[in-house]
């Protein structure tokens, strides 16, 4: 099953905010639809966002075909209001623009509104398609990067469900396996939302590999007593010269994989490299909702009263990235390769 | 009010499971029901945790004298079965065991059963009216030693909720906001209890500092983004060579403030420090139930079928410890000072 997906005409999903108490799939038929359900993590991840604003460009281009509007201008308003909803992740925006600029050429050979939304949706699903190869590449080249690493440490979700099959981190993590049987991954909890514990955990169940969920902040002590080899994150913007925005909490480990003499492997689709991106110091850092943090499924956590601070992302500087592994090489920022020129 | 206190012959505690929601308090008049208290964290934290080792000898004396069982033989078994309830705590054990030397020294003068257990109280509320001038004085010192700071990180709870009153960590910040107001306290929630969230958060509220909550992952990217000039905690054990044992999630808050060039600053009483404990390598690292992790407030977090780990502490190697600030001196382990021979 894939995460997202064109099916009949719509936009289908996996809602995560259901996982992992029930799998329930969402089937989106308008833009504003996609954008709340991107806006709350009912999809998320950065192969799937790239996916998630491609259709979602072809959708709302579909929508304005059919009700005689504007196609280009609809195309671009869709690619505005989709980065508009996760300002951090590049590949959102990167799906859509390749979308829009799809619709751009098409129109410009004279083409019928109708035929410019088909092209529009033919390239979304390239996009789809795309990733799915992405997966299935770097997780081979991640695991002969990694070839007998038996302990390994990851953080939020970079699996299946961030992306269409298969993810980056946890591609790399599914491949090792099939390898060679891991003794043992890691989960980081992933607080505020959980997803490494809501959500790797459970694609490391279905995939029957084993694990155990930690709190965030037990990563470093655990990596200084050795209880992983390799630690394995996505990443959601990589910047010209290998600086890396991802769930915040990515530096820490970082930092702790550096102390404690272990490789720090980012997993992701060249997608995901931001030339426009000179380093880290360029990458908007979303601040979302503290009641995120004040709250667990409507448990306030912190004592009445006390406000929050709620940033998602955190940059881990180049010099602490051992590789980047994508779909088609690998950079080793900590030895002074620049993944972009 | 007082964390811990004997009153009318019993101890009483505020009982912490039960905040922030609501302010109870806990009369106990057996050491089975204080050695419960202790697991399950009703009375925590360092200094409270030795004030809560010394009272607990002293009440098992005390029932002993009454129902004519032998004094000493009581106080050594007590002694044991408060240090096991939580092994890394090395307070509760030094604590407990102070009071069962002044039980031997009182029985070697030929003391009735009743006079012994007397001499056990004495020394207990000797240990309590220590705990209460060691804060202070410890707060005292620390906020000269960063006097001028305005922003600080803090992680679980080392505060009046951690001793008698005042605490440690937070006698500094509280020291510091009386000389100058504040700006602001970043308080990690401190997964997987919640310490931060719960008890600073409440804390710092009662005390009108302004603060902001933050999952404990936030820490690194906040201080690399100058968030805060100094990071303030407590210790649960302090080894000779100056390494410290805190709250799990402490050596990633010491990574990442050497990574940011910000203070590193361990505040403590000096029965944390502990001769006996060479490095932190000798420390024994409580593992607590899994089940903390995986669930809050019985709202299950994790995937069904996953399972957990649960250090409880980790070590902070002491070339990342800015300073140790008891209620006597300042030790300086980054500049290899040794606070133990």
């Amino acid at each position: 099953m894939r995460t997202i997906d064109w099916v009949q005409g719509r936009i289908r999903l996996i809602d995560q905010r259901a996982l992992p108490g029930s799998l329930q799939t969402l089937d989106v038929d308008d833009l504003d639809t996609l954008v709340e359900a991107i806006a709350t993590l009912a999809v998320r991840g950065a192969m799937a966002l790239g996916v998630a604003g491609a259709l979602g460009v072809a959708l709302a281009c579909s929508r304005a075909a059919a009700a005689g509007d504007e196609v280009l201008a609809a195309a671009g308003s869709a690619r505005g209001a989709l980065q508009a909803a996760r300002p951090t992740a590049v590949n959102l925006g990167w799906g859509a623009a390749r979308v829009e600029q799809a619709t751009r050429a098409a129109a410009a050979t004279g083409a019928l509104p109708r035929a410019v939304a088909a092209a529009a949706l033919a390239e979304a699903l390239r996009v789809r398609d795309e990733d799915i190869a992405a997966s299935q590449a770097l997780g081979e080249a991640g695991a002969e990067l990694l070839a007998g690493v038996g302990r390994v440490l990851t953080h939020c979700n970079a699996g299946a469900l961030a992306g269409v099959e298969g993810g980056s981190a946890l591609a790399i993590i599914a491949a090792l396996h099939a390898q060679r049987p891991l003794d043992d991954v890691l989960v980081c909890e992933t607080r505020p939302l959980l997803q490494g514990a809501r959500l790797t955990a459970w694609e490391l169940g279905r995939l029957g590999i084993p694990h155990h969920v930690i709190v965030d902040s037990a990563a470093a002590g655990l990596l200084a007593g050795g209880a992983a080899q390799a630690v394995v994150v996505g990443a959601d913007r990589i910047a010209a010269n290998g600086d890396v925005a991802n769930k915040v909490g990515t530096l820490g480990h970082a930092l702790a994989a550096r102390h404690a003499g272990v490789q720090f492997v980012v997993a992701a689709p060249e997608s995901t490299i931001d030339p426009a991106t000179p380093d880290g110091g360029a990458i908007p850092i979303e601040e979302r909702d503290p009641t995120e943090v004040l709250a667990v499924g409507g448990y306030r956590l912190a004592a009445p009263g006390s406000p929050g601070r709620n940033p998602a992302f955190d940059v881990t500087p180049a010099e602490f990235v051992t590789a980047i592994v994508t779909e088609r090489r690998i950079v080793r920022p900590g030895q002074g390769e620049r993944p972009a020129p």
